[in-house]
Parts: C-alpha cells; sequence; structure tokens
C-alpha cells in the first residue's frame, strides 16, 4: 500500500468486517449478517428495507437495502454477505467464524468474499453521511444479497426489480467484489464476458460390439463435433475484452458394459463470450458449425441452457476515471481495465446503471484459511470513500 | 425345413425342453434344470457329475458333466441351461416358465438360448446310448454350465480344467448356442474373433471456464485420441474372418458443472479381433497410434482389462465338413463358414480340442416372447444325431 497509517474513517472497517465474519452466514442462512448491518446502517440515518425473497424449490432468501439521502444521483455499493461453506473447520489455522487477527491478517470465511469489501463500504458510507449530513448532494445506498453464493435466485437480480417496482433508481453502481489480482488496485473490472450453455446430443443406435452393422455408434460422431466446434477460434477479442471462448465442460455416455454399443451420447459445454456476440447470434453460430460438421453422417441436437447472460462493457469515461484517480489516489496504483474472469452479480445491475467491479485481492477466496490484511481493508475504505466524494464533485446536484 | 416328418428319436426333445423350460434357471440358480439332466441322463446309463464351482464375490454356481462309453474319441456337446431374467411376465404373450406351445411353436424363457439345444442335443445323445450301448466306438458327452449369461467365472472354463485335473479329455466339441442366423442350417460358426477392452484416460487439470489458462482441459484431446483410434482401420481381414473393429463404448467425464473445467475424461473401448492379432500385439497398436495422436500435448494412460480373449478358427477340414454333410442333410442348407459375433464359451472349449457352434435360429433370444418352433427343435435333434453318427463313422475306434 501506498499509504499505511492510521484510517481516517470514524467507523472502523476492520471491527465492521469481524462483526460481519463472526456471523455464520453459509447460503442461504443469514446468519444476523444483515441484521448487523441494519441496525449499523439505521442507527446512522439510513432508510433500511430487508427484503425476503421466494421461489418454488429454492430457500428462501434475505436481501437488504440501505440509502441515506433522498436525492439523486444515487451511488450504490453491492455486495453479498452470504459465504460459501468453511469445510472442515480442523483444517483451518483458526476457526472460520471468529475472524482472529494474526500477523496483521484477518482470518475467516469471507474475509475477501467479500465482507471485508462490505465491511469497506459501510465504513465509507457511514462516513460519508456522517461527514454531510443532509448536504450529501445525492444519495449513497448499499444493495446487500444473501444469495450470491448460491444459486443467486432469490438475490440481486429479483432485489433489482424489487427496487424498480419501487421507482428506486440506482445511477451508478460500485460491486465490491475481490477484483485486485496480486495487490490492492491493480485490477478493476469495467465488464465481463457473457456466458452460454448447452447440451450437445449425438444420436446412434444401441446394438452389439460383435455387430457394429446393426449398430450406429454415436461416439465418433461426438468426438468429430466436439473437435469441429472448436477447430476454428470464435473470435480474436477486441480493445475491451479478450477473445470468447468455449470449453467442452463434460461429455457422457454412461455405458457400463464393454458389449454393447451405446445409443446416444452427450456433450455439455460453456461458452463465455464478448461483445462481438449476442447469445442469439452465438446459437447460430454453434449451430451452423455443428450442422457443417455432421453433414448427413451425424445425427445431433443440441439445446442450451435458459439462464445465458450477455456480456457487458461499462465504457471507459467519466464515471471509471474517477474510480481510477481514486484507487491511484490511495494505492499509488494504476489499475488495469479489466473483463476477464468467472460471472458476478454485476451481470444483474448493468441492466439498471453502470457497474464497475473493485475490490480486495481474491487470492485466497473459497479457500481454507481465507484472510485479508487489515491494512487493505483500511486502504479499500479510503478509496471507496474517495470514489463517493470524487462522485458527488463530478455527478452531484 | 426338409422335412417336418415325426421324430425318429426315442426320447423326445421336445418334452425335455419344455421340462428345462419350466425350470427357473435364471443365472445363478440351478433352477432345477441340472437335476431334471441328472436323472435322464443317469437313467439310461451316463456317468453324471454335478460340479459346484465357487470363486470370491460371485455366487456359486452348478454345473453338470455326463458322459456315455469310456473309450475315445470323446465327442462332446456344450451347452448351457442358465437363462437371462424374463424380466415382467406381463409383457409375455405366454408366462415365461411355462413352455406354451401354440402354433408350432414352444414358448419361453431359454426356448432358443439355449434349453432347446440342449434338449435336442440330450435326446440325440439318448438315442445314440439306446441304439449303440456298449458297443458305441466312443464317447458321447455333455458338457452343461450354469454361468453362461452370468460372469462366466464359475462355467465352462473352470469346468474345462477340472475335468483336465480329472485326465477326462474332449477330442471335438460342438456347442450347441443359437448359430443360425434366418433358418435352420444357414450358418454354422467355425471360429470366433477375439476381444479385447480397454479404458483410456486423459488427463487434464481442473479449473473455472473464465480462466482457462489456469487449467487444462482434457475433452479436445480426448476428441482427437479417439479419432485417431478409429482412423485407419485395424486390417482389411481375411479368407475367414471379417476386419478387427474397434468400438468406442462409452465416453464419461461425470461433471455435473457448466463452469468448470474437468480434470480427466475416460473412454472405454472394444475390440473384436481376428487372427491377424493376438492381445500383445493389438494392445502395442492401440498403444502406439495414441503415442502418436497424443504428441507432447495430450496426456493419457491406457488400462485393459484383463479377461480378454484370442481369436480361435476351427480351421476347415474332416470334423466341420462331416459337420456340414450332416446339417446338409436335415435341412438341405449348405451352412455359411461364420467367424461373426460376439464371444460364447467357445472361447474357453477351443483352448482343450477342435470346437464348433451349430443350434436353432437365435432371432429371439434374450427377447420377451422367445420361442422356437417344435419342428425345428426336432430337426436339429436329428442334426446333432447325425453329426455324432458321421463323426463315430470317421473317427470311432
Ligand atoms: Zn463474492
Ligand atoms: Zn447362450
Amino acid at each position: 500500500m501506498a499509504d499505511t497509517a492510521a484510517p481516517a474513517s470514524l467507523a472502523d472497517p476492520v471491527e465492521i468486517a469481524r462483526a460481519l465474519i463472526r456471523c455464520p452466514s453459509v447460503t442461504p442462512d443469514e446468519g444476523g449478517a444483515l441484521g448487523y448491518l441494519e441496525g449499523l446502517l439505521g442507527d446512522a440515518g439510513f432508510t433500511v428495507h430487508r427484503v425476503t425473497l421466494s421461489a418454488p424449490d429454492t430457500p428462501d432468501i434475505e436481501n437488504l437495502y440501505a440509502r441515506f439521502g433522498t436525492r439523486g444521483p444515487n451511488l450504490c455499493f453491492a455486495g453479498h454477505t452470504d459465504v460459501v461453506p468453511p469445510g472442515d473447520p480442523a483444517h483451518w489455522r483458526f476457526p472460520p467464524f471468529e475472524a482472529a487477527i494474526h500477523g496483521g491478517l484477518i482470518y475467516g470465511r469471507g474475509a475477501v468474499d467479500m465482507k471485508g469489501g462490505v465491511a469497506a463500504f459501510a465504513a465509507a458510507a457511514l462516513d460519508l453521511a456522517a461527514e454531510h449530513g443532509d448536504g450529501l448532494p445525492g444519495s449513497i445506498s448499499l444493495l446487500i444479497t444473501g444469495d450470491e453464493e448460491g444459486p443467486a435466485i432469490n438475490g440481486t437480480e429479483k432485489l433489482l426489480r424489487w427496487l424498480a417496482d419501487r421507482d428506486e433508481r440506482l445511477d451508478h453502481c460500485v460491486l465490491g467484489e475481490p477484483s485486485s489480482r496480486a495487490v490492492l488496485g491493480d485490477m478493476v473490472k469495467i465488464g465481463r464476458r457473457g456466458s452460454l450453455s448447452g447440451t450437445l446430443t449425438v444420436h446412434g443406435k444401441q446394438g452389439h460390439v460383435g455387430y457394429p452393422h446393426l449398430a450406429e455408434n454415436p461416439i465418433p460422431g461426438m468426438a468429430k463435433l466436439i473437435t469441429a466446434l472448436q477447430a476454428e477460434p470464435l473470435d480474436r477479442g477486441n480493445d475491451h475484452f479478450q477473445a470468447s471462448n468455449l470449453e467442452l465442460v463434460s461429455v457422457d455416455v454412461g455405458n457400463p458394459a464393454f458389449n454393447v454399443i451405446p445409443a446416444e451420447a452427450k456433450a455439455r459445454f460453456n461458452i463465455r463470450f464478448n461483445d462481438l456476440w449476442m447469445p442469439g447470434t452465438l446459437k447460430a453460430e454453434i449451430e451452423r458449425r455443428l450442422r457443417i460438421a455432421a453433414g448427413n453422417e451425424v445425427r445431433f441436437s443440441v439445446a442450451f441452457e435458459e439462464r445465458s447472460s450477455d456480456s457487458f462493457l461499462t465504457a471507459p469515461g467519466d464515471f471509471v476515471d474517477l474510480v481510477v484517480a481514486a484507487i491511484n489516489e490511495t494505492t499509488g496504483r494504476t489499475p488495469e481495465l479489466s473483463t476477464t474472469g468467472g460471472t458476478s452479480d454485476a451481470r444483474f445491475i448493468k441492466d439498471y446503471c453502470p457497474v464497475i467491479e473493485f475490490g480486495l485481492v481474491g487470492t485466497s477466496m473459497h479457500a481454507v484459511d481465507e484472510s485479508t490484511p487489515v491494512d487493505e481493508v483500511r486502504a479499500l475504505t479510503r478509496v471507496y470513500k474517495d470514489i463517493a466524494t470524487r462522485y458527488f464533485a463530478a455527478f452531484g446536484r
């Protein structure tokens, strides 16, 4: 860090982080984490909504939306308090829900993903509210889900719809997922590739290996089609995005016998695609490749999963610039503007307002001994507060 | 049939077949079938051995060996009384263990595979014993297993070893499996291709689809290797054998997630090979093809199953000629000398004596409403008896 001095923060993000880590909020359990934030923010004058969302065949999920101020523009910090299971606590150096501090690190499940980030932006928001009071030239809000690590069905996506139904407008959003790669500030994510999954089935005719002419083995055709799917790159990427990529994630026949030719073979694939494609154009391209490779020889069908997501890009401009300036101010680093990696709840938020992702170093996320330096949580709090300050200076009314 | 007149048989093969079908001898159950044969043959002066064979992790299996005569040569009829399960009896036109006769057909599980065949050769052997008594210029024997449809571990293979341990010699063998294709007598099997099975594993490195450069997807390499395995025919066959053939029977990854690149992929294959190969030369060829296709890019391993079987051929000559003559005498047909199809217990018998396979039309084997014409069972009995008569005329001492 460029600056490891004591925090200028009134609220202590490290203690907020520790209080959150002590809540065993493994998806779908709220674990006390949202109740804690409700108290903390409510006491400081935030209007807090606790929103429980439901859907058939999934557990009910608690979510939270808190806002300080009534004017626009509304700068939203988004994140989640749910965490993945800790596994066997005996494998941990310190108990996963104790938030032990040792050697300058806070240990615990969620320390980086992302209770450390939630604590940092809660502390920044509390500071801002305390400093500006009614004079804040806009609003600052927190959108916190309890279903990011789970199926994400009763989380951010529905919470955003719930807000829109109430004419609650978000103008810009910072998602606090751990975006930094090696050191705080080395990367900010300004977009994500889209994701499309599908299942390819090659149809044959079952038979006995001794009589292959009476059967039709689907496996050689499957090998041909999956080779064809990947023979040419989908694209070469562009200024903001790396090349789109198709991965075969499974091929399955499930035939336990050595003397039976199977009736069909299935392959499952996922495509991470950039903004050169839309889900529809991509599906057409996949079908085209399969059709050409299959010719009249291979009988196949392909089914795409319903939950695909578009790619998105928050194009470099005023908002991205002020985020980069704030990161540079505290860390001394100029972050890479990246669109790499997996999906996040930003895929839902981008349908409502421009969103970027910036947070802690993610290396230990989901792992045993997940931990984050105390100093990084403090530095991240300063970055978030600086982002808000610059934001209201630029966009405030 | 060339001749559908009443049987010359003293023992009635149709009643023997019906008695056997009424025994519910689904592998591994003896079901009373061997007990019935023991009584029938013992009463006629055969020396009967009931042999129960065992191995760890498999059920004990009852088998039977019966011999009439003490001199050589010993002509053996081989077969099995165990049957595959009938499935839901409600799907059958007649109950599977009742041996109903309707429209000239005997219905029941095992009617063609192969209680009809066992009945035919038991009746032929009983006739021969009754006609020749001590004057038979050789011996006639029956080798019946209860483990042909099962794992075949406690069946023919071990029973042959049990006989060899007792210096019991077989000189020639007729295996009564349903060898006929469309009509009785159109095909006799004089050999079989060998069988070799194996599992190919392509090794990769697990990872997230969003970060493919940190992972190593084994599936494209698998597609390449299985395509390479089949790119060139193994051979073109020869006078007695069709071409060797490799079939991929399964490809499995078992990855339930769309966002995870799997760590490995497995493919299972089976090769039916002719006498241009030995298991060792064939394994070397498979490994060579895989090695060339893999280059330095694909990490793979291959494991072959232990229970491979060699190909074998009972070359045309005196024994095959007399079998063909007997078939022609009763059916008017000249059978094709074939080496096609799946494996049979002939793969074990060929290590002890020349063996051919001749029996009923197999179309309905293992199916619902398995059935065989009454006339075919009688005609097959005449063929078997004629084979024995010609055999002792040619080889008897
Ligand atoms: Zn997260
Ligand atoms: Zn059989």
